[in-house]
């Protein structure tokens, strides 16, 4: 049975704007390394984490093995509270997967509208809001963003407004 | 009866390294006016949230009135999910004063070890980490800092560490 | 004649990576405005100093049409020390056509290769080393980048390395 | 004799607000070691530079026997560019000290209203602007700030406006 309050945490990484970086030579907006460790530092946390590096892509070109992937990943992981930062894109497909597994787990879904590495991100704000979800709310997989958390099967994204919403 | 999420929260500002920004004809660190709708802006918040700017004063001089005014302010607001910024060298005191109310409202303490306007902050993460705390837990007054959370009556400020943990 | 310390400078901005900026929605770098008015006071600029927008393209982008277009902005200008923000791909073609043109007057091209809105930019120093030697230099075409300058006919980009340097 | 754009510098370190750094413990900005090594990286700096770290000081604790350590860093320096970072409350008395030693180098004294760590700093500008002016300028003691340069004997603070203006 889960406890009120977990006492430990992973975060399970696979890309998307949040972790994009700019390549100076390229021009352009790329992977090469996740900006996690970077930013629990600069959150001061003391708290239990572990950091597991699944994939570094963009949403868009995420398959269904790269879901499974995930899925495997929240199955095997120890911990009950997990943190799944995300692409925006297709990030609600990916926490519908997880949610249809009905693992005993609480699995938070999020990303960033702009990247850490890029001024006025909301990547510090998300990880954090998420990862106390991840600690407070019952087992389920959800989406966290924008100061909120949906249920799997209860959220959509906006493409107009680059925000998170109730369906219907 | 709280709900299992809150729609909606109330922040209340008193100040804290959080709220500090340079002044660079005096070369030191005071107090202005809140960064918090330039956070919230930020953070992309679309939960209706309403912020409330008691205090701005570095919480070693906040007094038992000051403290008061922080209990009312908690009180009087139709919210139940309530996020106080506040300095974190005397946050455990104030948390107590509201704990001790035992209000039917989910108050949760937050402030910064480095100020928003520095770079390196963890202030975004702290307000998404204790918005989402405020939005989750039960009625009752907390401290949330480094990613973790504790009720009133079990937190200290480790001042050689920079860091907060449970009583002995 | 020039004075040995202009007391004026003109600013004219081409756009280049020094400008652009994230595009939440879209995801990806754009133009919206230049940055040029929050960088002089974010350095606290008294010098007298105009701008001027004349485009905010890519420079790969850039015609001959383009190019002519900045050639008479110098022109025109009243100033007799300019800097022009550039992108750095052709920079070197635009003050080929601006050097040819042979004015009385000192016109430095710089750009940036990080964003001004992405952590670690090189475009407030950039700014900074460009205007100076726009002050300082008598008149001529120069490509200034990596606080170095060169004469319009002895300067590549090394494409590799993304630096500036001489010819052979 | 000095050529027209020297091909490389010495940036010599005293302190000043440019290095000061907040220190999350004691709540307070201090010095713990120089920024220069990252902002030149940032810069993507390609010219010959040696960083020299005399002091690292408020420039309100400078006293003789430190301004004379200055003068000596710089007779001593091989490059005939330098630029000596130091606070700006007291940055026209150690300009003096080496001006009146009229040294056959060119050295530029800077500085930042804004520590190099807090948002909107002028630091990296600064930087950029007194370095272009060290290689470009000729033989004498300067002070460069808000993107103007003056001589040594023709300078002031003003406090109230926290800017740099010409006497009389």
């Amino acid at each position: 049975m889960k406890p009120a309050i977990a006492a430990a945490a992973r975060l399970i990484v696979t890309g998307g704007t949040f972790d994009k970086r700019y390549d100076a030579i390229k021009g352009e907006l790329t992977f090469k390394e996740t900006h996690l460790p970077a930013m629990l530092e600069q959150a001061r946390v003391t708290l239990p984490l572990t950091t597991d590096i699944r994939l570094l892509i963009d949403s868009l070109h995420m398959t269904d093995v790269h879901r499974q992937s995930v899925l495997e990943a929240c199955r095997e992981a120890p911990e009950t509270a997990i943190v799944v930062i995300h692409g925006t894109d297709t990030m609600v497909q990916t926490a519908e997967v997880v949610g249809r597994a009905a693992l005993a787990k609480t699995v938070v879904f999020t990303g960033a509208m702009v990247p850490y590495s890029v001024q006025g991100s909301d990547a510090e704000f998300n990880l954090g809001f998420a990862l106390a979800m991840a600690l407070a709310l019952p087992a389920g997989s959800y989406v966290a963003m924008n100061a909120r958390v949906f249920p799997w099967n209860d959220v959509q994204k906006d493409k107009q407004e680059g925000t998170f919403k109730a369906l219907g």
